[in-house]
């Protein structure tokens, strides 16, 4: 089953290639991200980089689309942790092409995975985060 | 944003849409699952079916391949309390098309979003599920 | 031991009769309640009306103090994404029958359960929540 | 409103008050309890019955039944973690008095505060803990 | 392997020698810390005082810094729940030795165990901790 | 504060280093822990060493033994999900020189950030572990 896994990109490339998807993705610079951490975890911003967004943002076998509509369902099922990157993953759906419709599908439907006030409080960011269009 | 989201579907029909959709997306008897609850909360079953199955299943608005994706993100997150559904929806999932790979692909990334012993947990869930296919 | 829990109401009822418990358990329009998801979810608080007040609220079999300090108790439990929950029910609980002392209880023994830290931000939401009355 | 919210009992008799509440909650003798505990953290039951059953067991203002229904709201929204302490806090909750109604009751109300996965792995402990009876 | 877990100290003295921990390992006075819980649950704070501060943390086995530093982890793990925990054990944990540097290492280790999300929110609240020395 | 926090090593360098640092806490051959996952997710293993045993292990400025109880405390903290990770880091602990007393002083200390459940859970898993010694 595993014959569509591709190969790793080249150790080398990572936090370049990450950072290229990161624009891609996200639509900001990632130098923007980095510095974020800058003044308590230097290197964090850039391992963040490098390992998911030059690691598993790269690979081919998930549309972009799907894969921000999947990690929008985990980080809301997380509770409030993962409300911030729910915020910014759906921004990223919709560069990708998700529709509001299908962001609040995916949020009414973790009413049953993970209770209603977690889904309650992911629909509030999904709220404010549609305003702001 | 909402003017895809259609009414309601009427109430009488849930119970009989949502088992017809179960057995749509699940490949087997709703009764089977009626079944499972029947020695201690007799009701719950039906309820499942009429809520999940016959109220958001049945909307349109998210494409099952994508909903059954992102269930299995969600319930992968909730740790080993969500692998039972997390095998179950790898079923569904792969129903309606999913490919193995984007199951996988969905369960590496959740390490990033929930950390890597619960995305093991799922990996190995789905290891389990592939190898009985 | 099934032979106590009654059959579902009538789906047809579920909407209406969950509205009208939901006005008796919380004291206030049920309107507002759906009204907050208007923006967002149009058919979100129609369904936790249906499915959880006009499902399992409208069940007898167990005490509507007891209903409401078990949700506490739960809501509690998940963390911060269950604090808006904990303080609607303390107020539903409040107007059950339910004393503050009783309630305090109930977030105290969560301590032993869950831990100390999520205890403490909800006994935060409970001291709020009563300085208020 | 903490005029009822009686003086802590003398820390003295807090290991012997909770062995003898153990006791009456639990209908075994404790020293199983901390003998479990024996090889490898010899003094963790003592702690456990001291502070949990010594401390706020033996508080008036909430029902024994109640407090153990409560219990087992919590533990249960834990997820598997908690499992283990659902099954010996339904055993409790019997001793007290509560019925299988109102504990069934209970776990299908966890289904919306902690969702779905979490409310099924418990009333399976339940069916369990019930069908040994 | 339990050869060096001492006898409990005589629970006569807990609230008295948690109270003194207290002091040393948090250098504010825990009168402070009971006055936070007076008017809610006012024996709570003497509950916590006399059970984590009397119990555990008077226990030889563990040294202080590193104690503070699992304890980190482990809050930084129960998400937002814990973060004020974090925040006072931070403090703490310079007090007893930690640099900033280790308690940084803690948090993007927490990126491993509990996904990003969770990290970033604790990572967080360490840069308000360290700004305000 | 930053200034103790090293510099990213070579990217180049990420997977031999995290194979050979994998070796010296695991005490295994990092190939095992490749071929677990081999049959689901080929590159999953290969990403871990890279990531987590090249990336954040390899850095100075936290001892290894103090990096292993705070590990076992995360995913402890986990619940079920982390306890195959506890009892790996468990034999890395003690690898590292770290005590029994130690690690359970750490889990015990867990009953209060996590509650009692989950602290339970994760000594069962010590007691396994050190009964195999």
């Amino acid at each position: 089953m595993t014959d569509k896994i591709p190969e790793n990109v080249a150790a080398t490339d990572r936090l370049v290639a990450g950072s290229e998807k990161f624009k891609e993705v996200m639509g900001f610079d990632p130098q923007i991200f980095i510095d974020n951490f800058k003044d308590i975890a230097p290197d964090y911003g850039k391992y963040v980089l490098e390992w998911e967004f030059g690691g598993l943002y790269t690979r081919p076998g998930l549309e972009l689309k799907i894969r921000e509509l999947v990690i929008i369902a985990s980080c809301a099922t997380l509770g409030p942790a993962g409300l911030p990157a729910v915020k910014m993953h759906i921004d990223a759906a919709l560069r990708a092409g998700a529709t509001q419709t299908e962001i609040v599908e995916v949020l009414m439907q973790v009413s049953f995975s993970a209770g209603l006030p977690t889904a309650m409080a992911a629909l509030e960011v999904a709220k404010e985060a549609f305003s702001s269009k």
